[in-house]
């Protein structure tokens, strides 16, 4: 049996870099940017705070941008005291301690009620995105508002690309990022609402594996594997609402968020 | 309106690290690993190619392997010479060209049958993760083979765990990871099945946001998008079936796999 000795040589020493010759991915926090507002140029204020803080961008940087600054930046905020419940979200909100007026935002948000018990709502948003809420949401806003998600993500992260393009002249790749919850686990991560300058699934159907076998069914969701890595640094309440991966140039190329959106004809859970 | 005018300071000179003083991981695959077979250390076979390539080990390094090695160490493999199909498993394969010894392996490694439609097969395992073929998986094996999940994937985190900090002699975390599916999105992602020395959820309920506002509904599956990110590096073919992130220090703790795992009476979708 092999792995019965001990590895001997142990760490020394205090915390070093990893090697550099491995494959290796590294991801930051952008400190910097002021709070979002209506209006805001997004991309250039992305950049700006490039250019004080990290300073240099490598082609390939891929940016992961929360969606909750998008939809500050563009507008799809909604303030509550301007919206009339329906009967239906009245009686859905009083039954479960809602705003009703945030239970109408949902209702308007929604193509499709998935699920609807237990005071969780979960919607199809007219995006084709699952998720608890169609996306209204009312954290990182001031009181009596909430958020929606972009209406065009994939525009969002275009636009976000070509200020970033404008701004170092070096080709570079962006995510719009939220926070889903999933059936049968616990918790919610990072997934890729927009996406621009990326191949947002990366499909080893047809490689071989190392006993020349064809892998069969394997299409990584990349660039949701991604907006999960940024989420590690950027953290809920730390304000550094956007990060950067450096090295995963090898998955920059054309693509849209769109793709990670299965069709409900596909789908085994609508 | 701000952000109007374009970032002049560009971007210099080729590739730089990021700065080291912001929110950062660093994620690297490791090399050097042989091709492991039922009985192998898998612990220290790690440990040895750590000493071999990467050297240091910091405290708080989140070690990330992937659930082949491990069932392939743990001898949970399965020869399909010596599995006899049932009539139910030969009726699902002759219907939709499978092998009917690969779905008897499934429909026993199963508790309860989630979805069985369109020739696809999404089961709740004894462990209670519900995944496609219940986990059962002919990539990366030789033919005539398949691999099971771990009985007990945190208790396989945990010895990998013990195996490195008795190296090492410092204390890192452990994840064994594999790849899943996820209803209403394409593709798959990486996720945490089993976990030792680290947080899988961080829960940031009750914290305010920048505007003093409680947070009430966020809890990260860490454990997770530490899985995602890994699996960036780990790549499918690519023959590195460990990484290691460093950086996330601050979500060493007591915790397991387990915990990801929603209990089928707080699920909307089984």
């Amino acid at each position: 049996m092999r792995g019965e000795v001990s590895a001997t040589a142990r760490a020394g020493g205090g915390p070093a870099p990893l090697q550099k010759t491995m494959a290796e991915i590294n991801v930051v926090a952008l400190p910097g940017l002021p709070e979002i507002v209506r209006g805001d140029e997004l991309g250039v204020l992305i950049a700006n705070a490039v250019t004080k803080t990290i300073r240099t961008v490598n082609i390939g940087d891929i940016f992961i941008v929360a969606q909750k600054i998008v939809s500050k930046a563009e507008g799809a905020v909604v303030k509550l005291d301007e919206v009339t419940p329906s009967p239906a979200a009245e009686e859905w909100a009083a039954a479960h301690q809602k705003d009703p007026r945030v239970v109408e935002v949902i209702f308007r948000e929604s193509r499709r009620i998935v699920r609807m018990e237990r005071g969780i709502i979960i919607a199809e948003t007219r995006h084709g995105f699952v998720c608890a809420n169609a996306g209204v949401d009312a954290s990182n806003v001031p009181a009596g508002f909430v958020t929606l998600l972009p209406p065009d993500p994939d525009a969002s992260a275009e636009r976000l690309r070509d200020a970033l393009i404008g701004a170092f002249g070096r080709s570079v790749a962006t995510i719009v990022s939220d926070s889903f919850g999933r059936p049968w686990r616990e918790g919610v991560v990072n997934v890729a609402l927009g996406v621009a300058g990326l191949r947002p699934l990366v499909d080893y159907r047809g490689c071989l594996d190392p006993f020349g076998r064809r892998l069969e069914s394997t299409v990584m969701a990349i660039a949701d594997e991604l907006a999960s890595a940024a989420e590690l640094v950027m953290r809920k309440t730390a304000g550094t609402p956007v990060a950067i991966v450096r090295g995963a140039v090898e998955w920059v190329g054309e693509g849209t968020g769109r793709m990670l959106v299965r069709d409900a004809s596909r789908d085994l859970f609508r």
